[in-house]
């Protein structure tokens, strides 16, 4: 598997014409060698070449990697960046990840002062964009534990709830599924907390008319899921109940257009027309989704200035949203699989508008 | 105090012959103005000019800073690495930010082909260094928490009880203070596990004669605190005993060095000599300490190559440790600080060699 990943990313350089290229972001390497590190501060590369001579550059700080790749051993003492500098070609043109810092670029062009530095993550990025089985079913599962989590914080749902203590309960959930670290805060918000972007889960109380948004999702064995659902609480006003139609119908009828070739800004366009149409426009703040894997936000957008073609095996959410500032906010959100011939959309939780209690 | 930050920021530069610098690092821009902002994968930066002239450059999506500075807003979809070399000086050297990554990094050097670009970030880390007044107060009572905890966390060891259960319980004591956020997970090692650098706290029930290796620390309102304690459980073997008062020793001759004017190597020597002299040298594979302040670990190292000449307000780690592979691990830490005549221990908590249970 590690092995066809890297021949994906070693053709991906050919079509680019690059010879050498330097990746850090760890989750690339793990995805590309099966080798999984935290590295904190420290260097820590995967030195790809055209020639196959691809060579790791680890800290004798950290675990040693089941690998059959060339290891570079240093610590934290030894001159490092020289030791790289050392084995790229410096005449050639160097791709580094869009990850590495100035701490490590920075010096490795001073030693190496004729070397073309661009950008090429997007030789790892997308072929991590292209979830091969294993990936596919494995979001899969962890979106089907969603939504039994996302049914679960429905019924949390009562009277005198505060959102902190609806995400807490979401946590506990999680647990039962064995997420046990690593997971990724739940985001509550009531009535008008929904509407403000930069609103963090607090002590918040639920009041009859309050919108309920929870945006959740978890991480597990390095990957994670993400999804969202908005209820009402109590009762329902007519202007939330067209904004929350007009939402659901915005990300249904994207979802609807998600198979090989469709452009992803067209995706957006639709639901954003739709939105405007509707005279929502100007609340919808955001774009339409982003690529998800081992990030929660990998590459790949699915917004207006996407010039991103969906291929099978892409997985990224669909998650149109409408805020009315001081008023609420409705965001619903899936995850979608792009198939061979269509889509699959990896959260089944109902989209029909609920009011709880 | 943003301002008197600032300006010690500025004097650095000049130092430095630099007359713009990026700042990147959100802790960095928040300590210079007090703004808080967690851009993800945003661009964020804080650019700061000679002749006072800063800009901050700011997503649409982030919330709106109080500040007198100069702001641009930009969107996803603007050319925001653009704008920035509009404003960028491209004749003359510019300082970038440690932090600063290829993907900003390399589009700006395509922009600004005749701009010499060199790393800057000591000009704000080596201010950052220095802790003012009221940094240092709040990490010495974060530290005098440390200490409760670690108090409580003693009395947690008892039959039966894992590693896991320890964590736990000291994650619930910090509760009690208030850090209900951004805790830092706390490292409990029992036995061998103390030994093994990679170890992740688990499931490992504690055993007659293991070593209890408690590593915790907190970090609240963006500052961060580290301290760690062993404890044997029933019994500590002779050699347990020895190894223990040899790390104990080393970081109290190293401590008794703290003051104005020391080199930081030389506390790193004096403590690994003493731990050489004991017969265990090679199993103190750490540097002695690291500086600590709006993060665990901030630029600066207690490190056999750390030039660093103690001023005041340094706060910095002295954590010897000696670790027997497959046996067992002793690490004594605390946090200090150099004051105008000397040091202060900001960590109070026993370290005579205690046997529990």
């Amino acid at each position: 598997m590690y092995k066809e990943r890297l021949q994906r990313v070693l053709s991906k350089m050919k079509e680019n014409n690059l010879k050498q290229v330097l990746v850090l972001d760890p989750e690339s390497i793990w995805y590309l060698t099966g080798y999984q590190n935290e590295p904190m501060e420290r260097f820590y590369a995967l030195y790809l070449r055209d020639d196959g001579n691809h060579i790791m550059f680890l800290n004798k700080l950290f675990p040693a990697p089941d690998t059959d790749l060339q290891c570079l051993w240093f610590s934290d003492t030894d001159d490092y960046i020289g030791l790289l500098a050392s084995k790229v070609d410096g005449d050639e043109t160097l791709g580094v990840d869009k990850e590495m810092r100035a701490r490590f670029l920075v010096p490795l062009m001073k030693l190496c002062p004729d070397c073309d530095i661009v950008l090429a993550s997007d030789c790892v990025d997308d072929v991590r964009a292209c979830k091969d089985d294993g990936e596919r079913e494995y979001i899969g599962k962890l979106s089907s534990i969603d939504d039994k989590v996302m049914q679960a914080a429905e019924g949390f749902i009562k009277e005198g709830v505060t959102e902190a203590e609806v995400a807490q309960m979401i946590l506990d959930e999680y647990k039962k599924y064995g997420h046990d670290s690593d997971i990724i805060l739940p985001s509550v918000a009531f009535g008008p907390n929904a509407a403000d972007p930069h609103h963090k889960t607090d002590s918040t109380v639920i009041k009859e008319g309050d919108c309920v948004l929870i945006d959740t999702g978890s991480k597990k064995k390095l990957y994670a899921s993400d999804m969202t659902r908005t209820f009402f609480y109590k009762k329902a006003g007519d202007k939330q109940r067209e904004v929350y139609e007009t939402v659901r119908q915005a990300n249904e009828i994207a979802e609807k257009m998600v198979k090989p070739g469709v452009k992803l800004c067209d995706l957006d366009k639709a639901a954003r027309d739709h939105i405007t149409n509707a005279g929502y426009g100007e609340y919808f703040t955001h774009r339409l989704g982003h690529f998800i894997g081992l990030n929660v936000h990998e590459k790949g957008d699915v917004s207006s200035a996407s010039e991103i073609i969906a291929q099978p095996g892409m997985i990224f959410s669909i998650e149109p949203g409408v805020y009315i500032p001081d008023e609420f906010g409705v965001r619903i959100e899936d995850i979608v699989l792009v198939t061979e011939d269509g889509c699959k959309i990896l959260n089944s939780y109902t989209k029909e508008l609920k009011v709880l209690g």
